[in-house]
This record gives C-alpha cells, sequence and structure tokens, in this order.
C-alpha cells in the first residue's frame, strides 16, 4: 500500500515529476505514479481522488501547468495534505501554472513548491510523513547533513583552485 | 428549459454575474443561475456539469476568482461553450484568476472574457445561440445600435458644452 | 459557403492558425482562411468584416500578435461570436497579445483562448457551431473520448516501463 | 482649422483628455475634441480617420483604456503622427492599455506616453509642430524656463522652512 | 506541548496569522503564537528554529511580506513541515513576499499558501498531523461538509429571492 | 545638416537601430549616427543634446536598454520630439526598458514605440517631419501602399498553395 | 560640510526622502537636502551632481519615481556610492521606479533600496560611512539592538494578552 | 585582511560572482570568496556572518537567485554595507531573485544592484571604500574615465565605417 500519491496532468511534466519519485525512493518511500488528467478524464479523476484515502494515500503530490487545475482539484476531494508542482511554461514562465496552484480560496489549501521543484515536493511529502515516522526524520536529518557537506565541498574546491579555474 | 447556465464559485461574485444575467434579461434568452463549488461541494459540481446538456443548456457562464478552477472543469464536462469570467482580485488585480482561465491545455477550451467582464460574457452567449436564431441576432445588432447611438449622444453633449464642462 | 472565417494579421501566426483549421478539418467544418492586416490595409479589412455574415460565416476565429487589434476589430463589426487567439512574442512572452484581445470593453466581447492556443480555438468554433447541429456534437464527444483513451495509453505505458524508461 | 484632433473612446477619459486640451490652449493650438469609438461606432471611427487629414489635422491624440485599440487604429489609417495616451485601469493598473497601444506591429507606428500621460501628449503634439513653427518652439522653451523655475522656488521653500515643515 | 508553531515577522501580520490560529483553536490543536524577526533578532531566531523540534512543534507556520525570509530560513534549520503564508503588500501585491516564499532552492521546501492565506495555513497544518490521527482527520471532513453546507444554503437563498435581491 | 539625429547607448543596440537609418535611408531623410552614453560620457552627452537643435536636427531618435535614460534625458534638452525605442533585455524581456522610457514625468514626453520597434521609430521620425513637408508625406503614403500589398501577395499565395503547403 | 546629499526629483516625493533624513538626523550624521530634476532642469542637475564631491558629500541619497532618471544619473557623475529609492506609483506600484534605478548598466551602479524604502537609504548611508568610522558604526549596533527589543516587547505583549486581544 | 567578502548560494553563481571579483583584483582591493549557502548550511552561515567583521570585511557581496536568502541574511547580521546580486532566473527571468533581495523590511537595507550585476557589485564595493580611500578613488575616476574613452573609440568606429558595415 502506498503512501504517497504522485499524479501529473500530462506526461510531458514527467522529467519534473521523476524527481520527487527520485527523492521517496532515496527515503523509502513507496509511491504511485499515475497519469491522470482532470480536464481530459474527469471522471477517472474524480475515481482517483475519491479511492486515493482508501489506497493508503497520506500525501498526494500533483503536478501540472498552465491552468492547472489537478492539484486544486485533488485538495477539494482528498482530505490530507497536497502538494502541488507548477510546470515551467513557454509564454508565461510558469506564473500561470503558480497562481492556477498556490492561489486556492480559504477551506481548500495547496501545498504549493517552487515552479518545476520536483525535488522540493517529494521533500515536503517526506517531512509530511516524518511529523509521525522517527526513522523518516532520521533519514531527512542525515539528507541535510549530505547537502551541507556537498556544499562544504564544493567552498573547499573554490579555495584549492581558485575562482578563476572554478569552472574550468 | 434554460438556455444558459450561470453558475458562480461564491456569492462575492454576485455583482458581476448579475450583469451577464441583466444582458440575457434584455435580449429574452432564458438561463438558471447557481452558486455552486467546484472546490467545495465536487460531487455536486459534478452533478450539475454533467446534468447540464440534459437541462437543455447551450452554453454555461461561469465565473470565479483567485485559482479559478470552476469555468476549467465545467468546460472538462459540459460538451458545448463555456464561458469565463475572471473575477479581480486584491492582490493579483485578477491576473491569477484570468490565467487560471483562459490557459486552459489544448483540447479543452474556455471562452474567456475580460476581468469583471460580466457585461461581455451575457453578450458573448447571446452570439454564440444567435448563429442558429435569427431573431436574436437582430437584438444583437440592436443592441450594437444602441451603443452606437450612446457614444453619439456623449460626443453631441461634448460639442455643446465643451470639455471643462462636460463632468461638472 | 464556409461556416468559420480564419483570419491572421502577418503569415507569421500561421503554424497556429494551421492547428486550428486542421480540427476544423478533422470535424468536416468549412472554413475559409485569410491573411490580412487590420493595420496595413484597413479598407481591405473593413470590407471582409462588414462581408462575413452575408459570407454564411457563423465564427470568425482571429489570430494576432503584440498589440493584437485584429480580433477586437472583426468583434466591433461582426455580430456573431468571434474566437481571438493571442500570439506568443519574443519580448513579453505574449502577454501584449493577450491583454490586447481579453481585455475588450464592454459590449464587444471577444472569446479569448490560451496564447497560441490553436488547437482550442478550433474546438471552441466547432462547440459554438455544435449548440445547433447534434451530428458536429456528438463528433466533439467521440474527440474527448479520444482524448481520454490517449492519456490513459499513457498512464499504462507508465505503468508498464516505469518511470525510469519512460521517457527513454 | 484644427491642427490637432484629439479623440477618445468613452468619455470616462475625459479627466486625462482635457489635461492634453489644456496644454494646446495655453500654447495656442487649435485642437477639435471628439468622443468616438472604434469597437462601438465603427463605421463613424472609419470615416473620422479618413478624413482627419483633409481637416487639416497634423497630429492625432488619442487615448483608450483596457485592449486600447483607438489609437493603433487611427495610425491604421491617419498618415502622420498619432500619439497614444494609454489610460490606468483598475485591474491591471494601465498595463493592458500600455501593452495594447505601445507594441504596434512594425510598419505602424504610435507615439506612445506614459499611463494617464494627458499633459505630456498635448506636449508631444506641440514638440512635432514645433518642428516646422519657430514661434511655437520658442513658447515650448518658455514653457520648459517655467517649469525649471517652478523646481526652483520648491528648493528654495525646502531650505527656508526645512524638510520637517515643509509639508505641513 | 504545542504541536504548532504559528511565527510572523512583524505584529502587522497578526490580522492574517489570526486566522491560522482561530482554525487550529477550532480543531482541537495546540499551538504556540510568537513574533520573531530573522532579520532584527537573528539569534534569537535561530535559538528558536533549533529548539522548535525539541518543544514538540510537528509542523511551523510562518507568514512574512516583502522580502520575506521567516519561513524559508525556518525550514532551513526545522526539519519537519514550513508553512509559508506570503503576506500583501502595497506596492507589489505580495508578489515579493510569494515569489521570496514559494521559489525556495532544492533541498529545502516551504509549503506555500495563497497570499494572505491564514486559513489555508491553519488547515494545512491541520492536515498533515491528520495524516497521523483519525480523530482529526474526521474533524477536518466534517469542517470540509459544513463548508459544502454553506455553499448550498447560499444557492438557495438565491433561488428564493432572485439575483436582483441577493445582494440587498 | 542631418534633420533626424539617431543616438544608442550602447554598440550591442545597433541592429535595432539600423532598421531606423534604413527607413530613413529609403524616404530620403538625412540623419547622424552616433554611439554616446548617458552614463558612460555624461558631459559629451550633455554637449550633443545641447548641440542637436543647432545642428539642425528636427527630431532624436533615441535606443536605450535597462535603466534607459538615454532618451529622457534628451528630452530633458532638446525641445523638439525625442523617439525613445526600448532595447529587449535578456532577464527583464524589455520591459525595464520600456518602463523607464515611457513612464515619464509630466512635462518631459518621450514618444516612445515597441520593444525593439526600430522601423517604427525610423517610421515615426519620418511622419513628424512629414507634418511640413507634403512630398515626404506622399512617400509615407505609398509605403503604406506597399506594405498593403505585400500582406495582399501572401493572401494570394494562401490562397493558392493552401495553408498545408505554404510554410513549407 | 555635509557628509550626505539627499536628493529628489519632485516635491511630492518628501514623506519618503524625510525618513532618511531622519535617521541621519538620529545618526548624527550632516546631510544636505535638496529638490532637483534632472529632467525639467539639466543643468542646474548636472552642476549639483559635479560640485558634491568638492561639497565634502561622501554619499548621494537619491528618490525618484515613474522612468526614475535622477539615482543613475547622479551615479554617471558622482564617483562615490549613489543610493537611489524608488517610489511608489500608482499604476505600476513602483516596478516603473525599481527598474529604471536598480537596472543599471555595467559600470555606473546604484545602490538600490526597497521601493519607499525611506529609513533603509538612510541606514545605508551610515552603514556606507561606518566603513571608516568606529563610533558612527558602534551606534548601528545599537540601532540594531533596539530593533530586537522593540519586537521582543511586541511578543512580550502578545504573550500576556493572547493574540485576540492583540490588535484591540 | 581581506577588505572585502563575496559570497554566494550555490557555485552556479561563479559566473556572475566572478566579475566582481575581476574588478576588485583591476582595482588592487582585497578579498576573500566563499561558497556558503543560509539555507543548507545555517549554522556555517551564522558563524561567516558574525565572524566577517573581526575578519575585516568592510563590505560583503552576495549573490543569489530564486528565493534569494543570503544578501539579507548576511544584513541582519553583518554591521556594514552588504551589497546584493539578484541572479537570473529561468522561469521568472530573475523578478524572484530580484525581489527577494530589494524589498528588505525597514532596518535591514541591502544595497541591490541589477540581475546579473556582477561588475557593479564589484564597483560598489569600490566606492564604498573610496569613501575612505583617497587613492582608490582615483583609480574609479581613472577606470571611468577609461569607460568613456571605449564609447568614444567605438562612436569613432561607427564614424569611419558606417553603420551597414559596424558589425561585420
Amino acid at each position: 500500500m502506498a503512501q504517497v500519491g504522485i499524479v501529473m496532468g500530462s506526461d510531458s511534466d514527467m522529467p519534473v515529476m521523476a524527481k520527487a519519485a527520485d527523492i521517496l525512493d532515496k527515503l523509502g518511500i513507496s509511491y504511485e505514479m499515475t497519469i491522470l488528467s482532470a480536464h481530459r478524464e474527469p471522471e477517472e479523476f474524480f475515481a482517483y481522488a475519491k479511492g486515493a484515502e482508501a489506497k493508503g494515500f497520506k500525501v498526494i503530490i500533483a503536478g501540472a501547468g498552465m491552468a492547472a487545475h489537478l492539484p486544486g482539484m485533488c485538495a477539494a476531494i482528498f482530505p490530507m495534505p497536497v502538494i502541488g508542482i507548477p510546470m515551467h511554461t513557454t509564454s508565461l514562465g510558469g506564473r500561470d501554472s503558480l497562481y492556477s496552484i498556490v492561489q486556492m480560496p480559504s477551506g481548500i489549501p495547496v501545498a504549493t513548491v517552487a515552479i518545476n521543484g520536483g525535488v522540493n515536493a517529494g521533500l515536503l511529502a517526506a517531512k509530511i510523513l516524518a511529523t509521525s515516522d522517527e526513522a523518516l526524520l532520521q533519514k531527512l536529518k542525515d539528507y541535510s547533513e549530505n547537502m551541507k557537506q556537498e556544499v562544504q565541498a564544493k567552498d573547499r574546491k573554490l579555495r584549492e583552485v581558485g575562482y578563476k579555474n572554478y569552472t574550468k
């Protein structure tokens, strides 16, 4: 039984959504990934959102672009947290996706992350689950420690080679 | 049997939606007005949108603000034209509503009018119906003729009183 | 006698306008496609817009970019629905085209679709005609059914190959 | 015979357009002011724009808001300079008017001034006429000298009363 | 021991933050509310963020305006979910706050809600806690049911009094 | 003695400014082209702007990008029309240039054309000069006639080859 | 001999500029405040900017709105730091002022603070002077300490009265 | 002992930050360059910012992108000037970085330069140090003189080869 549902409106969102899945894999969190359009198959969408709790999902990660309705419609039906990922768009840079996801009316929150923020969506799902899972919380602390060490390694390299050679 | 469904996500949208209803009244077009939230009552919304064709609706006018999903979700289900009215919003001036309504993905058009464009939504519904209703088309031509005469009356007043006295 | 007029201000708009024509072709709707600039040949434009009703047009699809006046000027003259397609622009991403088309003053609606939304303009024209054409309405329902099946096929592929292999 | 045509799409633009007229009055430039909607009375608009040269106009000042087509359509027909004034708008602050006026396609320039820039539109018209009118050029230089002296008087007041008393 | 920390950078944010507290009160969730500026008292901020886990917080709700660093800096230190509320601002309408909160770099998510979205921040905190609290989940379902009934009551009123009398 | 001064803040603006020069060449208008930075050589700039009238310039065309001060500073000194061309910019698409040029304070107009609008700047200069030059006015009318014929030729090609072959 | 020049393009900027002066007063920094328009009195502006170093200014604080050229033109002439304050504007919220001030070309920096950021401009001037003035640096540290204590007093009040009584 | 600290949140900012270092090298100003993330290593960041004064830094140049907290958090701790460089971003063009850096609350200024403005950040740091360093001030004047001569050389080339050959 998957803890997290990952859902995207179009398979063009896959490269971003894959980053969320990668994080969940790395942290040992089970998930189910689905391509599902609230606009092109509303009945299937409805069934999915209504059935999500029964499947055991604790969090849904939904990514969509342009007039991005998928995260908000999930949040209208699924009673636990929905994380929305606004996709970058050619014409408006993802502002359309961002506004369509973050500006939800009172009563129906979507936990919105950055434009194309697949990694952060995965981490946020993990943090949510970690509120009741000590072992997962420890893994998240280790993840943060690793990030710190990566930055420190880059700084050491800079001191060793100098900025003029850094990017060569 | 109403020809047009007018639906709004919140009763705060009423002043704008009322303008659409006023135009339909003036042109003798039957309509049904409903307060219905895709987010707060998704099942009721779903039943409404699926039943709209059977009720005889030929057009739906949907108004919504912020992450405005109502018009797009109507368009996902109702097979005839959906007209979307983006509501003005305090923080983003209605850009959020506009992008959430107009930037629909390929396959699911929403006929979007100006921010707070209630009158134009009503007129657009009438123009759609007029594609198969000669009498209504004539009423629309008369409406245009009246608009023209109103502008001309203002111009005559300007010539009579001069611009310094015009707004007194 | 064509049911739909497709008109563009510049032949650089052709790739977007062609998508509208493709949809009309697919749905068996007759149309006439014209390159016509309201700015560069205002008299010819005027004659076109005034003659459109007599030619049998029920809908005009007008695409334009930047200070996109063509759809709005069509709507000032042609009494039935005008659908506006805002073109993507290099500097402002199409916001200029979008605002110039959607923000029409009260009395003169333009049914605006997404930036570069050629497919949706064609579908919206079809939906308008389908308000009085049962056979066309059925074709639109079939079109929607096909879209649904395409998404479902993608979801099946995802389940079969997994997300890491999906885009390979 | 008026040298300048001042034209506005709606009498709600009057307070801004009046500032242009005030400047022309002050500089002794003849003008004709007209309320004329390109959208609501396209034939009258057409006749106005085509007849403008014969009336003796050397410059047209056109103000409009939202999807502001009036200046651009004047520029499509009138062969001498058209000055466009974008009106402030409630929802988009006048960005819609600005983009609809300034982003004209190649071949059809509109000389655009600031949002609600009625004074500057009047001054720009005067500067255009001053390219062939020495006496008017001198008046414009005097106008600039007066502006300078007004700023200097304010600076003297500041030095006399101090900034804490300046706005009391 | 409070489950939720509510923190704001300035007491001018209180009206929005109070709405989050009201929701938590209504749902029986314990919280601690603090005024704390990451900019004006960075050491105190640091101590707060580092001590939050030990105090028993499972979620932090952080509100801030303009260059809103408070939510992101909390997320840099606190290992469980941080919810960010972008405050409306006079000059940029809250876009500055929104971008400063939602556009977090990879590795440090902030769960962002709408501009001034105090209610939704409270609800999102509750939904996070409800992932491991069946009783709270039921309260959230009851809350949704109540929202639905409120919309339905408004729709009934509309049908009874008609739209012309609705807002009187 | 040149009638028009063309000035740019940086030689990176040359491709756009060259289009203005090309139009002036085509219409037989004399001009002088200068690279001159108000920021990097303020004294030289000052001397240029003050000397422009004596050199016989009737119009200055000034192009600049980002915080584009060159057109506005020319307009502060030169008493006849200054035409501003906002340059496209990588980060803000030219909005920075546009606002810095068009939003001039009352008293100091800059006649602003579209982002990268070199052709229109040249045409606007010509239209200004044509207010007192019948022969030039006739050339401008011929230019417009040519533009019309170019569009009509494209439309004929479309009718001959069909839209599917048009761009091949 | 004043250490700081405070200059504004219009006396409508006074309420914001006064805040900068108040801070300098509080920190015991001498300054000279001037109303001076780069657009309306370019020669006087030039003389001011060129004479600023000789007067002993180490920093200039320049405020301006719309196409705000004053800070950038000061920076073109004065060789030490220029601090720019973008003024809030009705139509564009101060984005026009901000872009016109911050987006300076390479070689001519303006140290830009927030829209209407008079207090921060004064503090930034003080911080610049404090790089070579230990006593002033100590005053700035005291100022920061006071800010911290003010926030802490607000937090204590919140804990005492509770959030429901806080704003009463 | 370095006079300037250059710090960046990510090594992807290196190409822009290197330009600041290049300028400092050219002007003979000592600096220390560090890769340091306020988000990924908050304790290390804190130690850095608190220790900066003791290391002898007079100015910090901080570059960051997206929700760019690094400059503002430096300014919360370091008592002398902090210069912020907003990084260009793919989706929002750097508006997110710009707003997150420039819109600082009252009391905590960040001296913000243009998006990707590495050169100007270096120059601004130099101008700050030049307020108490005559020799450095002279170097800055020489730098400005060189910039002037470069523009003049370009203008001479234009006059020699003509604009049509300029970019060949």
